[in-house]
C-alpha cells in the first residue's frame, strides 16, 4: 500500500496528483439512504478553491466535483462513492526547472530517494490538490455527523505573529483568512504583504471546535479519539504539531489546574473546565472538542535558497510559479474534513462496544 | 475492535489491566532469524518499572516478562511472539472507593457510557500498567532497528516549570527523572518535592531523537511518517500534544527561516539546518527524527476536586493510593517504544516501494 | 505481519506452537457486557481435545484455558480478552528425526524457504494446536451468536468413502467422529481400523450448518458473506476445498433448477429451496446457511515416503510419532468456530450500513 | 466500510454500477518504475468485454480504459492508480420490472433488508460489470508478476455437462468460451443453443494454473495463501465452490496417495506428483498453482419463477433483458485477475518475514 486510504469503516481513498488528469477520493461505508447532491459537496470544495484573492494561488481551478458512483435517486445507496475533479490548468511549464533540483522544505528529496524517480509537476502527489479528494470526502462526513447534531467550526487562530484576542465566529467567512475577529484578520492582511514583498511566507494556526459529540467515543489504546485526530490532522502536508485542548500548556499545569470537574444540574452532566478539550483517556468526555494544527509557512518561496541536484551538485534555487504565501486559510477547511473523517469513523466503530445494544439494534430488525 | 493493535505489518496487540492477573503483547510480523531474549526486553521493561524511587508509585511489581511463542533456539521464527508479565501486588482495596465515582481527569466517565460499566480497579484498562506491553514489543522493535544501525535517545525536556538548557545524553540515565542534564535534574526534584507537599502534580516534556533512518521512509498521504508519530505518541495516555522539529514554533516563522538548505560535500546529502526534525512531506529526509510529547500533570491527586458520582450526585473525592507524582520519567521508554514501533512499520512498509528492488529481491531469493 | 489475526472488528490473533510453552488467544472487539466463564470456553475445546478415543493421537493433554484478561464481575468489559492454554506432554524426541527432512504432504520445505529454518517440534506454527486459540475465541463468537438465536450445527458428513445416508443431529455427540449418524460412524470405524493397519490415513468432508441468520448480512463485493466463509474455513490446515449450497453441482445445472425461489405466507418469507446455502450475491438471504470443508487425508504416515533432506539429499522417511489417522472429527469444531467467527464479523460490519439505524442508535444513547 | 477493497499491500478498490455512470477502481501500493500504458490494460478487459459472441450479452459497451493518476512518463510512480470505464449503454428501461419485484438467485433481496432500498437497474453494485475494475486492476497485477517470472494459464475447463478431456492451452482464445479443446467448445456450444431454447442458463467450472511461484509465499495461519485464493475466488459473483489442487477429491484419498513427495536431480527440487497443487499447509511449494472456481448457472432467465414482491405478495416474474445464457467465458479473466491480485499480495507481505534479508535490503540502499 501507499497508505492512501484513511479510517476502518468509513473508509476514504484518494488519488491524484497536481498535474494530471483528475483527482479524486471514493468513499467506501457510507451508509445507505443518506440524501446527497454535488451541491453538498462543492461548497466544502469551495472553500479551499484556488483564486479566492490575492493571498491564494492564481492557478484557476473551478474545483468543480462530479459524483460517480454510490448515489441512486437522491440517496446513497451504500455502494462506494466516487467523486472526481478534473485539473484545468496544470501549467506544468512553471515547474519544469524543478525537476531535478530539490527544493528545501518540500518532499522532492525523500521522493527521489523511496521512489527512484518522481512525478516533479507541482509536487504531484505531495501537492496540496490532494486535499480535495480530503475535501470531498468530510463533506459527506459531516453531512452524517450533522444529521446526528455534531457541528464544526475551524478558523485561522494565527497568522505569523498575528494572533486572534477575541473569538467572533460570524466573522470567520467573512474575510480572506477566515478569522474568527476582523481586526487579527486586518493587521494579517498587512503582515502577509510584507511577507510577499520580501518574496517569503508565513506560517500559522488552525483551531477546530467540534460540538455535539456524545461521550463514549474513541477506544482507550491505540484507537483513541486524540490518536486518531492527531494521524489526521498531522497527515496534512505542513503540519508541525498537534494539540487537544490546553495542548503543551499541560505540561507547566498542576493537576489541581489542569483536572476538569464534573458537575451535575437538573440531570444535565457538565464539566466546570474544558483544558481536557473534551477527551479523556482517548474516550469523548461529552464537552467540546479542541484540535489544533500548526502549520509550517510556505515552502517555496522566491527567495534565494542553497539545495541541492539530482546529480549531486550543490546550486541556488529560486522558486517562481504561483503559490500561496500562507497556507492557513486554504488548510481551515482541510483541518475540519480531517477531523470530521476521524470523528465519523470512532462513531462507527463504537456501535459494536455493548453488548446490550447490539443485540437490541438486531432485535429490532 | 477496540483497536487493541498497532502497526501494519509489525503488528502489536496488548491486553491486560492494571489489577487482572496479568498484561501481555503478542507481536505479528516480526522476521524470523533476529536473536532475542527475555533479556533483551526486561532491560526496557526495568526503565517503566514501578518502584524506581520516590518519584514513583510504591507498588511492587518486578515485571518480569517471559516470553512464551515465536523464539526458538534462540532467534525469532516468523511466528507470534507473545510476552506476559503477570501482575503480584494489585492491592484492589486502593481503589475500591472510585467505583461509583467518576475521578476527574480520568476517563471513568468516558468508559461508563461507552460500555455501560467498567473495570474500576487502579484505571483498568486505561491504565498505565497497559503500556507493559507496548514496551515489551517495542523492545523487539528496537533491536530490530539496531540492527539496520537505526538508534534511539529519549529523555525528559522538562519537569513543569524546569526545563533542560544545555544537553548531556550521558546523564539521563544518572537521575530520577531520565533529564540530560544533572542541574535541571535537581531542581526538577525540588520542584516535585513541593507538589507533593501541596498534594498536587506535575506535567512534563518527553523528546526523542532518532538517528540513522535512511531518506525515503513514510508514505506520502495519509501514511506519512510523522501521522504514524503523531497517532503513537497520542495514543500514549496523558500526551496532549505532539510536535516535529520546530513544531509549535513554526506557524510564527518564515519560509525562509523555516526551511532547510540541501548541502553536499565529498559525495555526502546533508541538510543545513533541521527545522524539519528530519521529516518533509512526511518522508523521512536523512535528518535526525526529533519529536515530543507533552504530557499532563498525573491526574489523580489527594486534594480535594469536584466531581459526580455514577448515579449523579455532586460530591468531593480525595484520591488516595500510590501514584507518581509526575508521569514524564517512567513515560520516556513508553514514548521511544511507541515512536520504534511507528518507525519500523513504516520501514516495512517501504520495502514494496520500488520495482526494481522487488525484482531484485525475488531474483537472488 | 505474519497474519496471526482473523476479523475486521472481532479481531482474533493467535499464537503458540504445538511444543512451545502453551498457545492462546487475543480477542480483541468483543463487545461488554456478555457473561462470560471460562467454562464457556472449555465445553468446546473439549470437543478438539486429543486423546478423546482410539481415532485420536494419544498426546496427554487436558487443554484446560485461562482467561487472563477483559472480563470483570462476570461479564466481557470491552477490553481484549487474553486466554492461554499451557502445553504439558511435549515430548520432543518424538520429532527429532524430522528436524532436516522435509515431510511430504507438510509446511516443512515451505516454511524454511521462507523463514530460513523452522521450529520442527511437532508442526511449531502450523501444528493443529493452533486452532485452540480459534476454537476458544469461536466459542465467545458463539455465545455472542447465540443471543441473538443463531445456532450452529457441524458435523463429520464423510470419512474417507462412507458417507452419511440421513441425517440425525442428535447422534452427532454420541460418536467418535462426530457423524449424525450411527450407521455411517460404524462402518467409519472399520474403515479406519484398515487405515491403521495399513500405516495410513484418510480424509473427509464436515459440513457445517448456521440458522437464525438475519437476512442482509454480507457486503456486496469482496467481503461478501461466503468469501469470508471461504478464507475461514481454507485457512484451517488441510482444507483443500470449500462449498456453499449445492456447492460444486451448481457447475453442472440450469438456472431454472438452481434457483431458489421466494415465498411469503401469513408473513413470512421462505424460499422454495436452498440451493443457494442461505446466501445470494454474497449478502445472507435469511435461509439455513450451509457450508463444507473438504479434508485431506493426515499426512504423516508410517509408511515409507520419498523425500529430501534440508541438505539437499533423496531419502526415504517413515513418520512415527502420535497421530490421528482422520484429522475431520477434531476439525468439526474448528469449522464450527471459524465459521461463527466469519459471522460475527458480518454481523457487527453490518451494524453501519443504513442511516435510518445509524440515527436511531445514537438518539437513543 | 462496504468492503470494497482487496489486498494488503497492493490494495485495490472498485466502485461503480451497473448503470451509473462509470465503473472504474483505485490501486493503491503498486510499486513505482513499472511500464504502463492503457494497451496493458486494455487487453485484459477485452477479454471480459460483451458482445464478444452469441454467447454473451448483446450491450454494446466498448469498455475502453482511462488511467488518471499514478503513471508518470510512462511509468507508476508509486501513487495510487486511478483508472476509469464510462459506461455507454445503460437501457435502464429494461430493468425497470424488477424495481419492486425480487429475482431469484440474485441478492435483490438481500440487498433490500441490508440497505434499505437498492439501485435496481441492471444489479447496481452487484452487476457483473464490476468485476472491471477487479480486471483492470489484475492486469497491473499480472504485469508486475510477469517481471519475476510467474504466468497465469485460466481456462473453462466444463460448461455444463461438457468437460475437456484433453488439454490444449493453444486453442484457448480459440474458441468462445476459452476451453483448451475444440471438441468441448464445439460441444458446448450445442448444449448452450439448447440452453437458449429452454429459455435457460448454464454453469460451468473455470481453471487457473500459475507457473513459477517461488516457494515460501502464504503465511501460517490466517494468511495461507490458499485461504487467500479462497476469499478471492469466491468473491466473484456466482462461484459456489473453491478447491485447490485435487480439491474435493482429496477427501476420499489416503495419506499414501495424496502426499508428494520431495525429489531433488542436479540440485533441483521438485515433487513426485501436484496433489496439493503447488501449497502445503498455506505456502507455496514451488509447484504449479491449481485452481478451480464452480460458477452457478446465470441467474436472469425469461422461464417463469415464482417469487415476492417488495411488498410481500407472491408473484411470477419472467426476466428479460440482454443476459449471458453461461456467465463462465467471460468471467474465466476475472477468476485469473483475482487469482493476480491475491498472489502479487502475498507476494509483497512476504518480504519482511527474514531479517537477514531486511537488512540485506536496507545495507543495499
Amino acid at each position: 500500500m501507499s497508505q492512501s486510504s484513511f479510517g476502518k469503516k468509513f473508509v476514504v481513498t484518494t488519488w491524484g496528483e497536481s498535474h494530471g488528469k483528475a483527482l479524486g477520493v471514493v468513499v467506501d461505508g457510507c451508509p445507505a439512504g443518506l440524501p446527497l447532491t454535488e451541491a453538498d459537496i462543492q461548497i466544502f470544495l469551495d472553500r479551499r478553491r484556488p483564486g479566492q484573492n490575492r493571498y491564494t494561488t492564481s492557478r484557476k481551478e473551478g474545483d468543480e466535483v462530479e459524483i460517480l458512483s454510490g448515489v441512486f435517486e437522491g440517496k446513497t445507496t451504500g455502494a462506494p462513492i466516487s467523486m472526481i475533479v478534473y485539473n484545468k490548468d496544470q501549467r506544468s511549464r512553471d515547474y519544469g526547472n524543478i525537476a531535478y533540483t530539490y527544493r528545501p522544505g518540500h518532499a522532492d528529496f525523500g521522493f527521489d530517494q523511496k521512489y527512484g524517480f518522481r512525478d516533479y509537476r507541482g509536487g504531484g502527489r505531495s501537492s496540496g490538490r490532494e486535499t480535495i479528494g480530503r475535501v470531498a470526502a468530510g463533506a459527506i462526513a459531516q453531512k452524517i455527523l450533522g444529521q446526528l447534531g455534531i457541528t464544526f467550526c475551524a478558523y485561522a487562530k494565527s497568522i505569523g505573529p498575528v494572533e486572534i484576542q477575541t473569538f467572533h465566529p460570524e466573522v470567520i467567512k467573512e474575510n480572506s483568512f477566515y478569522m474568527p475577529n476582523m481586526v487579527a484578520a486586518e493587521k494579517a492582511s498587512h503582515y502577509l504583504e510584507q511577507c510577499m514583498k520580501d518574496m517569503d511566507s508565513s506560517g500559522g494556526v488552525i483551531e477546530c471546535r467540534i460540538n455535539g459529540v456524545p461521550a463514549g467515543l474513541g477506544d482507550p489504546v491505540f484507537g483513541k479519539l486524540d490518536a486518531m485526530f492527531a494521524q489526521a490532522l498531522m497527515s496534512i502536508g505542513a503540519v508541525k504539531a498537534v494539540e487537544v485542548g490546553d495542548g503543551v500548556k499541560v505540561s507547566k499545569l498542576n493537576g489541581s489546574t489542569d483536572n476538569d470537574g464534573f458537575h451535575i444540574e437538573n440531570g444535565v452532566i457538565s464539566k466546570l473546565s474544558n483544558h481536557a478539550g473534551g477527551i479523556l483517556g482517548g474516550i469523548s468526555d461529552g464537552g467540546e472538542i479542541i484540535l489544533r494544527a500548526h502549520i509550517k509557512p510556505t515552502a517555496s518561496i522566491a527567495q534565494a535558497q542553497q539545495t541541492i541536484t539530482k546529480d549531486g551538485e550543490n546550486v541556488t534555487i529560486n522558486i517562481k510559479g504561483r503559490h500561496d504565501p500562507v497556507i492557513v486559510p486554504r488548510a481551515v477547511v482541510v483541518v475540519e474534513s480531517m477531523a470530521a473523517l476521524a470523528l465519523v469513523d470512532a462513531l462507527f466503530c463504537n456501535m459494536t462496544a455493548r453488548m446490550d445494544r447490539i443485540t437490541e439494534f438486531y432485535k429490532k430488525k
